[in-house]
This record gives C-alpha cells, structure tokens and sequence, in this order.
C-alpha cells in the first residue's frame, strides 16, 4: 500500500494512493459502514502506525470494499489535494551524514566506524508539491535525494539481524540544506545541522510511505534527482555504506525509536555544493527513488 | 504563575503550584462551573500556552476561585502526583553550547560570533523526580544545570529588542550529557549531538514553568547544582555570552519558534568531564535556579 496524509475540507487525513486516486479513509469508513464518526488514527498517521497490525488491516479491507465498490466519490483526484508530509508529527528525524563513498569524495569526508546522525524538527517537512522555502537569509540551497525508513515498531539497542522487522515502510526525502549556514564547522562544535538542515519548509517528503512488503530489496533501488529536468543525481541504493539495519541499529543506541520516526540513508554525490550550483526561485526539483515515485517542488523565495 | 504537567488518574494534566498544593486545573474548572467537560489546553500545556492570553486568564480565575472557595479537594500533595516535563510534546528543543566563559575554559571551547545550538528531541525530557536512565551504553553521564526558556508566541527573524515578547515562561533544564558519546568529535561532522544529549530519559526539565512576570530579571539568577548535597556548580545568569534576546533573535533565523519550544541558555563551569566525576545509580542530582525552585532527580542504572 501506499499510504499518504492529506489535507481535505480543512482536515488532514490518511489516504491510500491507488489507480483510481486518492481513497480518503475517513469518508470511505463512514460511508461504508454507515457510521458518523471514523476512527481517529484515519486522521492520524502516526497514530494509524502506532496502532499496529489491527488498524493496518482494517485500512486493507477499506480499500478492497472500496475498489469493489466502484463509488468513485470516495476518491481524490490526487491533483487536487495538499500533500503532507505523510507522518507531520514525528517525535525524531534521524538523518545520516555521507553515507556513499563518492558523496563521501565530493565532500572531502572519510568513512567513520559508525553513522553519523544529525536531526531535522517537524517545522522543516513539506508534503509533494509544496513549496520548498528558499529563506531569505541563505544563497545556497542545496538538493539531496535519499531513501528514508519510517518505523513502525519501537525499540531499543535494535539487532542488526531484527532491524527489518523494525520497518514500517519507506519513502523519498529530499533533505535540503543550506550550504552557507552548514558550513564552515563552528569549532569545536562542528557543521550547524540546526541552521544547514532544520530551517522552515525545506525538507520534501513522500509522495506517500509504500510498505515494506512492497519493496523486496531496499538496497537495490536506482535514485535521481532532477532540477528543472536535468539530471544532478544518479546512484543506487545498493552503494549504501551503512546499510538499513545497520542504521536502525545504531540509531536506537540509547535512544528508543517510536512508529512515525524517520530514518534517512544519506545522499549520493552529484549535490550542488561541490559544483557551485544552488537552487532558485522557480526550479522544479523532482527527487524519484524507484518502486517508491517521484516527490516533486518547486522552489519559492521567502 | 507556576504552571506544571502532571499525571493524575491516568491523565496528563495542567497544574498550577501554589502554597495549598498543585491545583488540579480540569477538575478544578468542572467542579466550579459545575461541568462534565473542561477544555482541552487544561490537559496539554503545549495547547494552553497555543491558546494566547484568553486562555491563560482562565487559568488564572480558577486559581482565584479555588483558592478562595478553601476547597483543598482542588488541591493534590506534590509529593503524591507524577510530575512530568511541562511541555511534554514541544515542536523543537534548543540548546546552546558554550555560553558562560569559565564554562569556555574548562571546555577548552571560545566563544564564536553567534551562538551554535544543538537539538533534544522528546525522548529525552523527563519530569522533576522522575529518574535520570543513566544508559548502559554510557560511562560518562555528566550534569549540566540551565536557565530554560518556554515560547510563548510564534516568531521568525526575531528582533533583539522585541524578543522577550516572545517568552512565556521560565524553567530549569539539567542538560544530562553521555560525554563517551559525545566526544571525541567525529571529523569533518563534528560531535556527536544526538548521542550525547538526547539519550531517552536523560534531560530532567522543570519542575514548572514560571510565568515571565514572575521574573523581573532573567539575567540576574544565581544557579547551582548539587550532586548528593555537594555543590558542582554555583553561577549567576549575569554571566551569560549570549543573553536571551541574543538567543531567540538568533534561533529564529530561518526557524519559526512555536509556543511550547524551549531554548536553553547554556551551563556554566563545573561540569563532571574536566574533573572525571560522573552520575551514578543512585545518585541525587538538585539544580536550583533563583526565583524559580529546585528541579530533583535520582539516577538510575539502565
């Protein structure tokens, strides 16, 4: 499945993307079951993962009844929604600094024994097309393709062997950064992460989450990046240093990951700060991992 | 104000500190308007201090009415209640470095030309009495006693002279540090700022929120912390570099502060690292911050 919030009527919702578009699952729950309330984790797509495997199997046989149906009114034309971020709440965002060796080249780093993980808060998650906000005080607003984990089981001190089980299901981030407040290292402190990697509206993800039993191999998916069409990024997902379960197994040293948190795998090389190229008002950037989609915004000038 | 969140019959609440005990805000307003419903921002700090000044003026007649009413019902012992993080759920946690120069010193640290924060997520904050988790994965948990701001309204590129219009409140944060993590920094990334500052259960935060006119001067509160009554540190907030206009004009830069964050303004010298003393299971950790209280904690081994 994949699984989308939206917002609709004002309200945000869980959605499932499907050939017909988008099912709303609020609607689709009332309608169906005669009911005027639905449950409040179709509004929720934390929640939803927190409630593990019932609530997954209700949302399964939503969407069935709903296809058998054929009641078009409880689709969405995808064009016509707001895409969210598909979990807006999150308590963590784990992202993982160069995690491919040529990234690791075009940015004069050397491989550690283990990741290297810096934060990103909720303000900086945009949905597919939304606008990804330049801020005004930055002139290097870079691009970053990466596949990202989205948890779905919490635990602690994670096995490498166990880590999958972890997984709810994956997504695209772009994870935009703005290379000026980044760099250079504040001695002794190091790279600004907050200011390089958390400000307001920069950071895609999506399109939607697609669950893990439909991604058979997550280190064997090609990914791109385009900026107004032309191709600055293209690598595989098998070139990743530290592996998934790996990540997963370091991230929970110490720190418990919750469903909803997102783990992000690290950028390949072909990002703009080594080549002097920055993103501007306008650019449409447009980051596709395969077998998950292509999360796509345009750059907007604050 | 002394506002706090608390768990009662299952619940998290709102309270507010006073001579009679904490006053317990839901039933408090059920019982005085006689109401089988009583608002939602009484039940999440987060959504009071969203709610603006309407809200609070709520709060602060039923503290009126209970007190005078002799109800003492209304009130809970404050040794019976589950004191928890009053913010338990903020959109971001900033802290900042090195901000007091003796603290430089010892850290071998100089002062920079803006302020460089570092993130907590939730995970870490814990409540007044709750146990600091010394992690198994640590040897070096180390204290760190902090004058905390709460936000009270939202605000980007703040200016320095407007910034305290930003502040709702006042707290003490204990900004625990799993220093083996922490260090050595990992070049070219710099220290390891999740590992070391956002371990579960390691931030003990509060013991409430002091409301800004409770505090005539921010910049004039003597701190300590004590470790099993010794005393570790003992400073005044007149020493810090950056002082809070500094700190929220520079947050806010390309960030939107949110009611209910928290910045926290940096420890002073006297830290555990330079001397090679560090927390143990059992260990009783007060930090006291003038004018606000005592925030105590005991450690406990993972």
């Amino acid at each position: 499945m994949k699984l989308l919030s939206f917002l609709w009527n004002n309200s945000v919702r869980v959605g499932v993307y499907t050939e017909k578009g988008v099912l709303d699952l609020p609607s689709t729950y009332m309608s169906i079951y005669d009911a005027t309330e639905s449950p409040s984790f179709l509004y929720d797509m934390r929640s939803l993962i927190s409630s593990g495997e019932p609530a997954l199997a209700m949302v399964r046989e939503l969407v069935d009844k709903a296809l058998r149906s054929g009641d078009i009114a409880l689709f969405r034309d995808p064009n016509a929604i707001t895409w969210l971020p598909p979990v807006l709440n999150p308590e963590k965002v784990l992202c993982v600094a160069v995690n491919y060796r040529a990234h690791g080249e075009e940015s004069q780093a050397k491989p550690l024994d283990r990741p290297y993980f810096f934060p990103k808060f909720p303000n900086a998650l945009i949905g597919h097309n939304q606008p990804i906000l330049k801020p005004k005080v930055s002139k290097q607003v870079d691009w970053e393709v990466e596949l990202a984990v989205i948890i779905g089981r919490r635990g602690k001190y994670i096995d490498v062997n166990k880590a999958l089980d972890h997984v709810f299901g994956y997504l695209i981030l772009n994870d935009v950064s703005m290379r000026d407040w980044q760099f250079p290292s504040k001695e002794p402190y190091g790279m600004d992460w907050i200011y390089g990697k958390s400000m307001d509206s920069s950071t895609p993800v999506g399109p939607y989450i697609v669950t893990k039993d439909e991604i058979q191999d997550p280190h064997n998916l090609r990914l791109t990046l385009r900026v107004n069409g032309n191709v600055e990024q293209d690598d595989n997902t098998r070139n990743l240093i530290f592996k998934i379960p790996e990540l997963i197994h370091w991230a929970s040293q110490g720190v418990t990951l919750k469903p909803g948190d997102y783990i992000s795998t690290g950028t390949p090389s072909g990002v703009g700060f080594p080549k002097g190229k920055f993103l501007r008002g306008g650019d449409v950037v447009e980051a596709e991992v395969e077998k998950i989609g292509t999360l796509r915004n345009t750059v907007i000038e604050e």
